[in-house]
């Protein structure tokens, strides 16, 4: 029976990506060793990240004036680390709060700046009106993973945009230089957690908070390569596979395309039945997280464990939320997304 | 050909938890993905996370008392968090510099307190005459692994022990109960990096300073079972694997053997040659990681090259020391070590 992963993450990885990494797990390039016993410093693991940065600067048609940084964490690292470079105590940002990533961004941030929250939950249609801020720069959330909200259109101001892309980032083609900040933790499009990466232009740093932690100091990192301390040598080497892949898949807009295909096949399903619902403005719905429920939540418990018998894992939606989500990154074939709309209907046949 | 790594972090990881993880890389516990692609709050993997800390706590010994935490990052992001976790910003704490990891500790550590550092460096017998200090701890470093510099013997004091045990914890017993947090990254004795361990004892965390991040915010870790956001759920696998193999070998009492015993066979033998030469006070010799020099410092580049060539890996010297190190943590197999000391003596032989 094929097994297909809904986790909204950590989230599963392409199958190719994993079969290399088991088969050379132990004894990578040939030299009797895992790649997560050498050295960061070593010939051998300064080509791994240099080619994953590499890489990914290609998909992303990322300049030189960026930074690209692999780092410790995943986004919550960098709902600190943000505030803290990007400016100082007494200034203020804009945080967009679409859902409940944007938010907890907002939150952290308060720590460091004067924060000027705009609230657009339940009101999606406020993101057309929004005008210059004042703020030194506008944070949001282009995916809400738990809502399943997405933001497609750049807000409309000229402030700096800083976003977090953690459960998006790679899975449609974006105009980096619309951004001076991108982060995204690794464990939804790139690889395992415990690693996170910040694209940021670098002109916008300009020294540090003086209370900011080494580790989350973006100009240390960028200095040193983001071997300030030792990295998570194994995350990165898995995402530099991922990259590879993706390169192998067509880059981003092959699996743009295939992300629409994978998300229309799913909502259509849903908004065609009765029997389940997507209740977020067709206009933002997220491809990667599809939360539904069941019109009758007392099926909840049967529908996931027949979907697990089906093999069909992780289909719980959030705590926060209840009922069910379906997370379809990049990794997942479109062969998941049928198997899943296919049980769907038996379900749906066998309880109506 | 047997291949022997020396590198000192990310190091070796025992034989038997890397063919473990490789054979269940893609199938962890039947269910047909990887352990990184659950779900850290699945029943699976907090199974995982609960049988690891478990696992520590019985081959330390170490109460309820203590909280055991999980983090991302290594050492170095703890050199940040615990002046914010354990004083106030007007503070001040002790800080013993023996080499260049406790002097790193200090150096962050001011950012959040005053900081009395105490120079012991070339003259570790400053050791026997620490008196009581005033501040609210004291910090130290009781294996320095890039100076191959250890202090077996905690300080003579009754202030709460902090200590970074990145490169000796698990390597020989110590009472859990003389120190108020110890702390670990990763990749030396426990795991790949990216994973900080801390055990801290309760009743020293009064709230953190305000401006600490949530992700080094130990209360909000310690709440939140180290799922404040997700963890680095691979490497917590790992250590969990590493944890189960010290147990299978007779714990840390049975390391603790072996690694003197590996430690007396290297040292033994550079002091019975006038060709290789440890500048360590004997009394503080570290039993993880053997600096040497070669008396003829023209011959480290064919030293390290024919050591490659007998798969004797990485033991170049960290590169603000020079000449050759040899880092034999608990992975290390005595094997390793005789057969570093065999070539030592054929290179000796070949060049004298």
């Amino acid at each position: 029976m094929s097994v297909y992963n809904f986790c909204a993450g950590p989230a599963m990885l392409p199958a190719p990506v994993m079969a290399k990494a088991q088969s050379e797990l132990i004894n990578f390039d040939g030299l009797g060793v895992s790649v997560m016993e050498l050295s960061h410093r070593s010939k051998s693991f300064l080509a791994v990240a240099e080619t994953a940065e590499s890489n990914l600067r290609d998909l992303m048609s990322i300049g030189d004036d960026y930074a690209v940084l692999f780092t410790h964490g995943g986004a919550r690292a960098h709902f600190s680390a943000i505030p803290q470079n990007l400016l100082a105590a007494a200034d203020c940002a804009d945080y967009l709060v679409s859902g409940q990533w944007s938010e907890g961004a907002a939150k952290e941030a308060k720590k460091y700046c004067q924060v000027n929250a705009i609230d657009v939950q339940g009101n999606l249609e406020k993101l057309k009106a929004l005008s210059q801020g004042q703020g030194r720069y506008l944070h949001y959330c282009p995916n809400e993973t738990i809502d399943g909200i997405a933001i497609f259109d750049e807000p409309n101001t000229t402030q700096p945009l800083v976003a977090d892309y953690s459960s998006c980032i790679l899975g449609r083609n974006i105009d980096i230089n619309r951004y001076g900040l991108i982060y995204a933790g690794a464990q939804k499009n790139i690889g395992p957690s415990g690693l996170a990466v910040v694209i940021v232009r670098r002109d916008l740093l300009c020294g540090a908070q003086p209370q900011t932690p080494s580790i989350l100091d973006y100009q240390v990192l960028d200095a040193k390569e983001s071997m300030y301390n030792t990295p998570p040598t194994f995350a990165w080497y898995l995402a530099g596979e991922v990259f590879k892949w993706l390169k192998a898949q067509g880059g981003v807009a092959a699996m743009e395309a295939m992300n629409r295909e994978k998300a229309a096949l799913l909502y259509d399903f849903i908004d065609s039945s009765d029997f389940y619902r997507n209740g977020v403005d067709p206009s933002h719905r997220s491809e990667m997280n599809v939360p539904f429920q069941l019109a009758n939540a007392e099926l909840d418990a049967q529908f996931l464990l027949e979907a697990e018998q089906g093999g069909l894992m992780a289909l719980k939606g959030h705590r926060s939320v209840g009922g069910m989500r379906a997370s379809i990154y990049n990794a997942m074939p479109i062969e998941g997304v049928k198997a899943l709309v296919e049980f769907m209907k038996r379900f749906e046949n066998r309880n109506t």
